[in-house]
């Protein structure tokens, strides 16, 4: 019996990448369904190429063949012939799908950092009420969850997550301000889609993996580092309490997380990953966070260690910022300063009910989207 | 209930560090056994400080409190309220106890490399069909099992054991031909003994951890590399089948794999480990081995691959032969020279068999000995 697994995002960068993947694990895995936000055309080539009985287009109208709107991620995520759901949905929308599918006993690879952003109190509940699984597919915390390898989280002292730097490393803060898109989608080390790109050289993309962090491993803030390390070679230093440290090192390649998130806690042959080669990696250096010049980090970072709703709010004004940014409605030194504006004008309250976050979510867009 | 803990070679590097360690962990662990080669006062020291029951001074004469000859090895390992053996007996002395320790089903924690080098499938079956434990102290080996961290082996792939380079890491062998006793023990990052530092000059070290993980991690000798990292703070890389990678990584410190090998698969809180900061540590550099100046890692490669006694002869030679460069008696460059001659004229015999490794032992001794 083969694995039937759901790919919610399958046109995205992730999404591309898991079904490379799972072409090549073929005696193990099945694609049972696909779901895109837009993209139909190569959403209808995917679904011929693996077979898919199910495809989703949430931008799809009325006669468009197969399911149309929104409802098709939680309808593909919770088919009985699904056992894993690849949740590689870009923002906020992946939320839903994540709750249904953990509340249906899936295993959800996560690649959608929102869900345990706006959710994750909640998320991490309906997974252990309900015997669902969370397995990050972010190269951070996959590369976590390796080290940790199946021992309790309990032996966990700190992680100290690795940033590229994005492309504005070595930026000064009065040259960021005005910084072009072009510039903020050059990414040194990741190719990734628009919006992950500008929320790393914005380094908001680490603030969203601390707070992830914090609720997938159950670890303090206090407990989790950033440090930038310009080459990306090594995804995260996971210590222990007998103070011992182990890392997961490789060149950037986002299909070895995918595939771990497949097999977990096993590991398959796999050989399409390039082997890692210390000497080709060079030299790995390390350098402390600029917080002055990249202000949404610690906003980000803040409003998780705020928790209820101001996590939520982060991302979503995050979210519209960024988006006015790309359409060049704003520039790229507003984006903190808009964040910022929205979460100070929010009043938290307890994140333990989709609505209630989602209402956040939704007051938090409207209220950024009037600045921008 | 406490363990009870023999310290083999408590006296030395490895056994000092080991009752620093064990005084850390007293609601957890007892030391029941100390021994030593020599420094019969040190060793009382230990003994009274740790309240051992049992003292054994291997140069000892009658009259000497306590136990004496080599016999005490193997008493204190196999001591029914023993239940680990922290064998950190320099050269092949530590062997018997190994086999004995393992005969009595204990767990071994071993710093003795040529226990596994000479007798490897002798001490593994030992171990398999006794139900005795064997559980690595070196620094690389604990890496690769933090690493593995409970995993089945067969998701191994390769392994890349890192070395410091030694103190002649920048030397051309034309230099190092003549190269004096007080360069050879000026390790840079590691604090060690006389013999394994020279061993860590000539990477005749690196060789011993080649042939000990062929064994421990059930690998062939062409899924073992070595890649020379100056600053010693990853200590082994560990690829797995699906072509991920991890790594133990900190600051240069015994008393971590000491520590994991007594609580393993375990971790039990410990804070005497520097915490790592992977920006103090500075960047990580790594360089190809110079074979062609460090023959004496080719051949033991070369003996390990042979396999059979070739290793034990290896071992053997490369013991004779470091003392005798310790005594002024031939210059570093004759090391791999007289290693070479003896290993061209031994007939390799099956190593199923103690006596017969003794005597290979024993053979290698004398012929070296006649050379230097």
């Amino acid at each position: 019996m083969t694995i039937g697994v759901a790919v919610l995002g399958s046109t995205g960068s992730i999404g591309t990448s898991t079904l490379r993947v799972l072409a090549r694990l073929q005696d193990r895995f099945r694609v049972v369904a696909v779901t895109a936000y837009g993209s139909g055309d190569l959403l209808e080539e995917q679904a011929a190429a693996v077979g898919a009985e199910f495809v989703g287009l949430v931008s799809g109208r009325a006669g468009t063949p197969g399911c149309v709107g929104t409802e098709c991620l939680v309808e593909a995520a919770t088919r009985p012939d699904v056992d894993i759901v690849v949740n590689a949905i870009v923002g906020a929308a992946g939320l839903e799908a994540t709750v249904a599918a953990l509340e249906a006993k899936k295993r959800v690879a996560l690649a959608n950092k929102e869900t345990l952003v706006m959710a994750g109190e909640l998320v991490l509940r309906t997974a252990t009420e309900n015997g669902g699984e969370l397995v990050p597919i972010d190269s951070e915390h996959s590369a976590v969850l390796q080290c940790i390898a199946g021992r309790p989280v309990a032996e966990l002292k700190r992680l100290i997550l690795t940033a590229s730097g994005g492309p504005f490393r070595e930026w000064h803060r009065d040259r960021l301000r005005a910084a072009k898109v072009e510039d903020a989608l050059r990414h040194p080390t990741w190719q990734m889609g628009r919006k992950i790109s500008v929320d790393s050289a914005t380094m908001a993309n680490k603030a969203l993996e601390v707070i992830e962090a914090h609720y997938l491993f159950g670890l303090g803030y206090e407990q989790i580092d950033v440090v930038v390390h310009p080459q990306s070679i090594i995804h995260a230093f996971t210590e222990f309490v007998d103070g011992s440290v182990l890392a997961q090192v490789g060149f950037p390649d986002m299909e070895l997380p995918i595939l771990y998130a497949l097999t977990y806690p096993e590991r398959v042959p796999d050989d399409a990953v390039k082997p890692f080669d210390p000497i080709a990696a060079g030299p790995l250096t390390f350098e402390a966070m600029r917080h002055d010049d990249f202000p949404t980090f610690e906003l980000g970072v803040a409003a998780g260690r705020s928790g209820g709703t101001c996590p939520a709010v982060f991302n979503a004004a995050n979210e519209v910022a960024v988006e006015a940014f790309l359409d060049g409605r704003i520039e790229f030194g507003r984006i903190p300063e808009v964040i910022q504006s929205v979460l100070s004008e929010h009043e938290s309250g307890l994140a333990d009910d989709l609505a209630v976050i989602l209402a956040a979510d939704r007051w938090a867009r409207e209220t950024t989207e009037a600045r921008c």
